[in-house]
């Protein structure tokens, strides 16, 4: 009866802070996904420091087990911080992790990019090295809608909700697109589940 | 008699591999630089995952010490493998630390970065980005020359040591120019060591 | 009988020097390209100085007649110097005009790019701020293979033919993917043309 | 009795439209500049394509002058939009011609960047690229403070004056930053006009 098939996105954060802002928006981001679209969390905090010789004698299981459900992913969200104009570290290590062989589990994957920060750039100039990040990574990377939240400890109430309407409907815009990139990659897939 | 300083200029690698390139690089550079200029080589390999509620608590020994040599420093040279075409994620990820109030250590600060990779572009990609970052952490960077060790497989004998000429004249360079920034910036210290 | 539909792609060289070997690339892509497919170089020599003023009041005609010929096309090859690290201006000004409205051709258009250099590096700096760039223009932007034809001078023979094996092999190549992007991404008007 | 030297900085747009946000702002900071420095206002509307052909056979009059101009400054200021996610194609061709020998006038010399912009981002991407295209060009270029005018249709009145406090803080506070690079990068020739 129904072949319909659910995107599954994975949402990965760029922050080990407990209270992070881009934490929240992530969670934000797993209700203002479209219907036919699921965005699961996992973390980065538990892929330890990269090694080559590491990676090559015993690949951590922390890394196999993130790297198996990437894997098995349909789209990626990347959520983070700038830290000093760039991609965390704690990020960019998972990502190292993640990007080896075998099977890099990102090639070929659509994948959406968000920030949070405090002041006016919305992690602006952290995004654009990770965009060269993926490049290599062989990723389909959204254009747009780009999700900057600027001055982010305006745009959450005190329970962690996003309250922002002009962020609420930039992140949902940019889901949609993502949700549609999905669509359009994988048209055998996934483009029965949108006739409706 | 002699108010002379020796430069004390400390060595970061971004590669935690036991025979990594960039290390082989980095003990080069030890015994190509200037008279009057020593390289000591500090290890970033201790240096946790950044985390801001762990930084904020109970900052990390290894962080702790490291900031406190950078500190001491008069320069400081990166010399770092490129992973998917930006910093290593350990390298960004002690920068994090090292960034972090109280008295980012690396301020003002006079900065060289070579890099060594396997492939023809000899890490250039992953030094733009690092010179990004090193702008906000408000260094003075090093521009020319700059230093790409590409085919760095072919640039080691079998014992580690840099045999190619071009390399070797390249890395002297570049710490001989990292030598002149240091004094022009600090006429008073180092001016005279040069005077002979 | 057939509704296969051939690829026009359009060719842009980012050098207005007579001899470029960016032009000579261009020309060799020409003749790489896949069957199926055919590459129209298209100048920028024309293109006046960007003037926010005069594109209100009065878009010169080589802009207008290019924007036409973009809009028409199935995919665009830019193939480029890198000048100071990064776009040509002559190459950038085109560009500045092409992405204003009405209706920025780029839009939604696979792009491939390549670039030729004395030096090792083959215009990879360059690239990646062309990429930066086509985030805002909004193009599917190819990732592999890249082309960066370093030591130019040494892989064109005397009447400018491309001799360089592997350089000729990284072209057919990214044609071929570029090729391969344009069909995946309109099934309906291209993909019974690889049906044989 | 004195021989206090003024530092003559030169200040380029890189927006040739007559209302120009950024040419405002540049006004603004001929008045803002401390007392010691002055900003004069030089044009690159008269600066044709970059034509390597043309440059080594006949370099246009308005090239060799602006050259000399910059030659002869003391500090540069850059003050720019951003296009297309990058530096204006019009700045970028003035500086590929200013970056060419003999004597690239550029070299060694301290530059400030400040831009722009309607949105919330202030030319930033724009002026990552151009500290890029300034390690080719070897500059001293100020890393702090860094000036991004977003939302600039509200920071200046209908003369054209800038009204906004913060932003009129952060462009002197960048002139006088600018001044003390150069005083300390020239000490012979400018130190002793600080002394009172």
């Amino acid at each position: 009866m129904t072949d319909r098939r659910e995107i599954n996105a994975i949402g990965l954060c760029g922050s080990l802070r407990r209270g992070s802002y881009n934490m929240l928006a992530l969670r934000a981001a797993q209700k203002l996904a479209p219907h036919g679209m699921t965005v699961s969390i996992e973390s980065i905090a538990e892929i330890p420091l990269y090694n080559e010789d590491l990676r090559t004698t015993d690949t951590p299981d922390a890394v196999v087990i993130l790297k198996n459900k990437i894997a098995a992913a349909d789209a990626i969200l990347l959520v983070s911080p700038e830290y000093n104009y760039s991609i965390p570290g704690v990020l960019k290590n998972a990502l190292d992790w993640l990007s080896r062989p075998p099977e890099p589990p990102f090639n070929g994957k659509p994948v959406a990019i968000m920030g949070a920060s405090i002041g006016h750039l919305g992690t602006a100039r952290g995004q654009y090295h990770l965009r060269q990040v993926l490049v290599y990574m062989n990723t389909f990377t959204l254009n747009k809608p780009e999700v900057f939240i600027g001055q982010a400890d305006r745009k959450f109430d005190a329970n962690g909700h996003l309250i922002d309407e002009t962020t609420i409907r930039h992140i949902a815009e940019q889901l949609k697109s993502l949700d549609q990139l999905v669509r359009r990659l994988n048209p055998e897939r996934f483009a029965l589940s949108l006739n409706h």
